[in-house]
């Protein structure tokens, strides 16, 4: 037979026990719900060193001399599309910095099978990328904003909205995000978010993994000035390596954190680079595992690019460069810190692939440096045209036929 | 006045919250001491193609022709020593690879101000580096074994364990671990692991990130075969930025998860190309954030280094490579899958800083590529020796002694 006594001490050694594990809940776990247990938010970015400041090996690069006002990166608003092995990386990387605000797209669910990258933990496994990640994000850094979309940007309607939320989802609302960056893994997004920056005049940052996970890039477009998704087929290097790059249906591709965790660092070392103004801005740099070699370039958009929106920004900065005095184009480049280097690739590669394999695998090459080739050939214009049936006026084409063009490539 | 009815009421409600709190708490941390809650462990690596298999990625490596045997990363052993921005990221991503065992060595606690790199999280903060690297570590991969020491390698009496457990910590207890990473941030630990890795014959590879968080390198060390920590000192890529790598006392360093991120994925890159036996492993590699520059190089060790044990597998080495037959040479070199390059760069820098600024930077330096100086130089050995009071005999120094030195250095 219980006693009141003995009743009465099992629930004070039940109502500890219960104080005590929703007090490890939140000490323990990163996905406490309630954000006053992690830090709380901080106002003003300091510089004090003290362990207790998130921010001081941070605000220490002004006193190191490399970024002038390290502050402002709190201003940028930053769209990762795509939150897989190269994405989530880079959303991490810019929380940690201190990102004013994250887009982040996505439309998938975590995997066992993605545990081979770096970010995501098994307990996370089935819930949307987007949602896990944002959780993850919010616990490392509450002084960031996020906005999460869990869709497929490629459909019609998600298109739509996509494009809006580019173009409105600036830290001020309404005003457009300063960046965009492409951390997919097919052709179909890669084209999808290529038409959006087109038609906004958005800058943005391509990245991407090789399907045998050994080689990767990063690229900075700018449209009108520099080329575009469409002006040329994806760059890879081509020294012993297979040439693919794009993610083929039912194909497993391999992966390692290692190569997306160097491609993520140097997307988004490239992203500060732009945004605070230090540094060389880079157009193209590539990675190959195998042999550590990095190459550089710079390409120019083509006039004969099959995106009319393209062209029509080619024009547009066209008139913009004749109608600008000498002095000013020089200082202007100058405050871009993107140094042009259109011919001093600077990096030489001893290739083990004979020239004439080169020709082989990449068909009619544009003057690309040594051990570059391209992923595909773009098939010639009449052909293309013809074979969907299309006008040579291809340029008034809806969004729709796009689109719809896009899938039959 | 409570009756007992009442009280065991309230009994039951506090046992089912408690359960409660219990589950959610392995439902969301990544803390949770019932790893049941997590993936069950997994005694073979498949390559089946499902979401619910963490290796099938890695074992796609296969199938791309990449690597050969993929599981045989499970008999490996690797030493950590420094689990702070480029450690803890090393660490993870051998554990998501799917290494045998990871050994740890870590002193520091987590900080906040440790929150601008990857990995560690702000509820962290507190716990000592290596208890809460294991504790992410393992919920994200309970396959690898791993075994971590709190102590400072520098101390007398923990350089003799530390030793101890490099020569005997391999998965086969009694055998000496695979590899060690030196992902330490200061000359002293440096050295220490130098001389460890003399003494033993120990093949390692060195990192380290710039106190201006815009450069840093990894490199590879084979005890009498390449340049060790002594033989010459740390090389840096000197074009438009700071020579000192070294973390002065009371400098707070900046720091950045790009370059770190960057540093680590190379240097994992670099192990598991050592360790598979694919691609060409690196015997040094840079990397300048501020251009994009990534420099290799190889260096032979110095007959005159100052570490005697240095000298002694030089001439080891020496005696190994005379005996062996030409063609034999010529196999091993190429079941090691190191190409020696001597004077193949294959790397110009365009340098912003005169030859002359290069020469007051740096002093007399080695034979090196453009844009590569020395962090700092080595005093004149009889200088070095008389301001000590030691003999020239200084061979047959103890430990004790060599510590003192180095302190002094």
């Amino acid at each position: 037979m219980t006693t009141v006594e003995e009743l009465k001490l099992r629930v004070r050694e039940l109502e500890n026990e219960l104080i005590k594990c929703k007090q490890k809940r939140c000490a323990e776990e990163d996905a406490c719900d309630n954000l006053t247990h992690h830090r709380p938010r901080i106002d003003k970015m300091s510089a004090e060193v003290v362990d207790s400041n998130p921010y001081s090996r941070l605000m220490a690069l002004k006193r190191m001399g490399i970024v002038e006002d390290y502050e402002k990166i709190r201003t940028y608003t930053v769209a990762v599309v795509g939150v897989g092995g190269v994405g989530s990386v880079t959303a991490e990387m810019l929380t940690r910095c201190g990102i004013g605000k994250l887009v982040l797209f996505d439309y998938d669910k975590v995997e066992l099978a993605n545990m081979n990258r770096l970010f995501f933990q098994p307990h996370q496994a089935g819930l949307s990328k987007v949602e896990a990640a944002e959780h993850t994000l919010r616990s490392i850094n509450p002084d960031v904003m996020f906005e999460t979309h869990n869709y497929n940007i490629t459909t019609m309607d998600n298109f739509t909205h996509f494009m809006d939320r580019i173009s409105r989802g600036g830290l001020q609302e309404g005003k457009p995000v300063d960046l965009v960056l492409s951390c997919v893994d097919n052709f179909e997004a890669r084209m999808a978010i290529n038409t959006a920056c087109n038609e906004l005049g958005q800058i943005w940052m391509e990245s991407g993994v090789s399907e045998n996970a050994v080689s990767g890039h990063i690229q900075l477009i700018i449209p009108g000035e520099t080329a575009c998704f469409a002006c040329a087929p994806p760059l890879v290097v081509a020294a012993n390596i297979d040439e693919k790059t794009l993610k083929r249906e039912g194909v497993c591709a391999a992966s390692l954190p290692t190569t997306m965790g160097v491609v993520a660092g140097i997307l988004v070392q490239n992203v500060l680079k732009y945004l605070l103004g230090f540094g060389t801005v880079s157009y193209y740099l590539g990675y190959n595992a195998m042999q550590d070699f990095f190459p550089t370039m710079s390409m120019k958009a083509n006039p004969q690019c099959s995106d009319h929106y393209c062209r029509k920004q080619q024009e547009e900065y066209k008139r913009k460069e004749a109608e600008r005095p000498k002095q000013e184009v020089v200082e202007e480049k100058e405050e871009e810190q993107i140094v042009h280097e259109d011919n001093e690739w600077g990096i030489e590669l001893v290739s083990e692939v004979t020239e004439e394999e080169l020709k082989a695998a990449s068909g009619p090459k544009p003057d690309l440096p040594e051990g570059i080739t391209v992923a595909y050939t773009i098939p010639e214009k009449e052909e293309a045209a013809s074979a969907a049936g299309e006008t040579v006026e291809e340029t008034e084409q809806s969004l729709e036929e796009l689109m719809a063009q896009m899938k039959r490539i």
